[in-house]
């Protein structure tokens, strides 16, 4: 299925890089480089292929501190840093000694994604997607959202200088509004759920010409942004693969992009290849992909979400099946905790390594603790974990589990009398 | 002045990198490395003194994407990235070609601190400080605080795994609370305003062993970390300085060090000598420098401030005679803008760049804009405007200006109605 932009984009020499057209991931099908989302054949998901050229670390690392060092790996031109983005990625991986020792890893590291331009792992994925639209000739920049992917659009959009129009369900919390409304004035609001909201915006896609819809019609070159997790979480290892990723999962496309990225890698010469066992991460109020890991089924039941973690809360996900497999058959697991441990894995993370994370980070981090705890997850391999927000946009999450250990009068008498020194 | 770590911290080789003493900024006295702050002599502020080695390009940009890269030219030991710390810095200078269409600028770039760890520049300085505690074997460290201190603060000592107390007046909005409690289970919140706290502070760092208040008794070694912010514009320019930069003034502090940052390149053979105009940015609810400015005096006048823009709001700050010395020296200015501006100065970079910053840097970008108008900016130089913080911390401030465009059915036809398409 496809989705005019333009009826007929004339594309400029290398607009997608070494990309060489679109392959249907269920029944291998190609079509042509374009705003193009499933397979015409079998309604299968359509990703990127390409035909790269030989790279080498050196050239990557002569690069810039952002995805774009990649690029030669993605959908884009070759002159992408020339084109107003908002230079995403390149975030810190951080060896994270407290929490190992909490859980008794031996060795711990945190991809922190939430120092990304607007504080989320969107930043990677929307910037692939701004590429592929300014590459068609897209004269609308738009998303369906509750949160990240919105402020991620919105801000690209408005540094790119093309008009954004971000879709939310008009129930959305006043700060997540706000963090979107400041970036465009076309911010729409729905009176629905979000899954109304969704089935708008594909509407709306196949209506009006020269939209670029990040999640819907340009979602193949969208979804390759993920790669750039695993690219950075390898080369910042120095150019090796860890033993063990837990990553979270919602439509599940990043976990596979992540895989797909450290393969591709292994394939380029990048880096040896070794075993990398892949985890899942899921709250139980939207578990669909875990409670089929568990249950040894390979279809994916979909749910209606109902957990802290929205950015997670995708009760269909996509890429379900993909994820299954890969967890299968790296010897990884798809694991799911409630609520009240998401709760505790924000605050885990902040109190042990200093970073305060989103319901989703706290999801991912609670899951790594469930997995050591289940035996699931061997402690004395190398593990990454991967932080994909910030927890200023959940901030009621743990309001009301943290505050002063004391209030007192303003002299020294009143604070020595608290026991704190 | 000094205040009691240890009695006798038994320094190791190297424990200050290339720093060689504490020399006062008034009567040009010497202390040795330690936890003093104010000359004995005049009471004069203490800035670190160093013996640079000889240092090349090439090995800076060796280093890491943060602000260790600068190792050698900050207080702090050659082994400091093993020592788990945030890892802030190296952020992103964009080009703002659309803010710089929009007030007919030639060049303008931005320079972002909003993607530091916990969202401010605040994680520069306290990633020195904390080095300088733990060189100094300090076991609590501190601050008083009511914003962006205490969150970077608490997020290092965390990390690093010392005991942190911070202090914020106890009227404090909740989210402020949050996003410091969320990190350690010592915020002690103080019945008073920000001055009472800050008098606490100081008494507290007189009579506790082993306090490091990172902006009382290790202030010469915390304040250095503003250096980096230079350092980066100048490398990430292609090791050029701009003609002219825009830095918010609270202290005055970061201001001074920008333009000690350029001088000491320019020393080290690292960047071509040029005039380099430095303009300081204050709200006008808390202007002293700028009043002072303004007036042609040299004193400042202490003022009670009242503004949107409180993580600028210190009415008497320590180095605001610093900062008429330099814009007056470099053929800068200082200004102030009033609160509905600083408004303005959020939503402006926001839609012409997709950055979404706190009042300090509203404040910043209106007053860049305010020069312009002016007259007192050269349009055709190259300009850099600091963003030193995130609009999710100070999310009021625009709540009520900005929000959905439309709210609509979930319908094509009810979005076609409203004419956005």
């Amino acid at each position: 299925m496809s989705a005019v932009i333009t009826e007929k984009p004339a594309l400029r020499e290398g607009a997608f890089g070494h990309a060489t057209g679109l392959v249907c991931r269920e029944c291998g099908h190609t079509v042509e480089l374009g705003p193009h989302y499933a397979c015409s054949e079998c309604f299968g998901p359509l990703e990127v292929a390409y035909d790269f050229p030989a790279v080498t670390r050196e050239e990557i690392e002569a690069g810039p501190a952002n995805i774009w060092r990649y690029k030669a790996l993605l959908p884009v031109p070759s002159d992408i840093e020339q084109s107003p983005n908002t230079e995403p990625g390149f975030t810190r991986l951080l060896e994270a000694r407290n929490l190992a020792a909490e859980l008794g890893l031996t060795k711990l590291w945190v991809k922190d994604d939430s120092t990304n331009p607007t504080n989320s792992f969107k930043d990677r994925v929307v910037a692939c997607a701004l590429s592929a639209a300014i590459e068609l000739k897209a004269k609308v920049f738009a998303c369906p959202s509750t949160g990240n992917l919105a402020n991620a659009v919105a801000a690209a959009g408005a540094r790119a200088g093309i008009k954004t129009v971000v879709f939310i369900p008009s129930n959305l919390e006043k700060p997540k509004q706000v963090n979107s409304a400041v970036y465009t004035d076309s911010l729409v609001a729905v009176d629905g759920n979000y899954d109304d909201v969704n089935k708008l915006a594909s509407e709306i896609a196949g209506e009006e010409e020269g939209w670029a819809f990040v999640n819907v019609n340009v979602r193949p070159f969208y979804a390759e942004g993920s790669k750039t997790l695993g690219y950075e979480i390898a080369e910042q290892l120095g150019w090796r693969l860890p033993d063990q990723v837990v990553i979270p999962v919602a439509s599940g496309s990043q976990l596979t992009k992540v895989h797909k990225a450290f393969r591709e890698l292994v394939r380029l010469g990048l880096v040896e290849d070794k075993p990398v066992r892949i985890f899942g991460a899921q709250a139980t109020g939207c578990s669909p992909v875990s409670t089929a890991y568990k249950g040894g089924v390979d279809a994916i039941r979909p749910v209606k979400p109902d957990t802290i973690a929205k950015s997670l809360a995708i009760g269909n996900p996509a890429d379900g099946i993909y994820v299954l497999d890969i967890c299968r058959e790296t010897g990884g697991a798809v694991e799911d905790i409630d609520d009240d441990a998401v709760r505790e894995g924000i605050l885990l993370l902040a109190r042990t390594e200093g970073i305060f994370t989103e319901t989703a980070g706290g999801t991912t981090v609670g899951v790594l603790k469930k997995l050591v705890e289940t035996g699931q997850l061997d402690t004395s391999l190398e593990t990454v974990v991967i932080n994909t927000g910030m927890g200023l946009k959940t901030l009621d999450a743990v309001a009301d589990s943290v505050g002063p250990a004391a209030t007192i009068a303003p002299s020294y008498a009143a604070f020595a009398a608290t026991g704190i020194a």
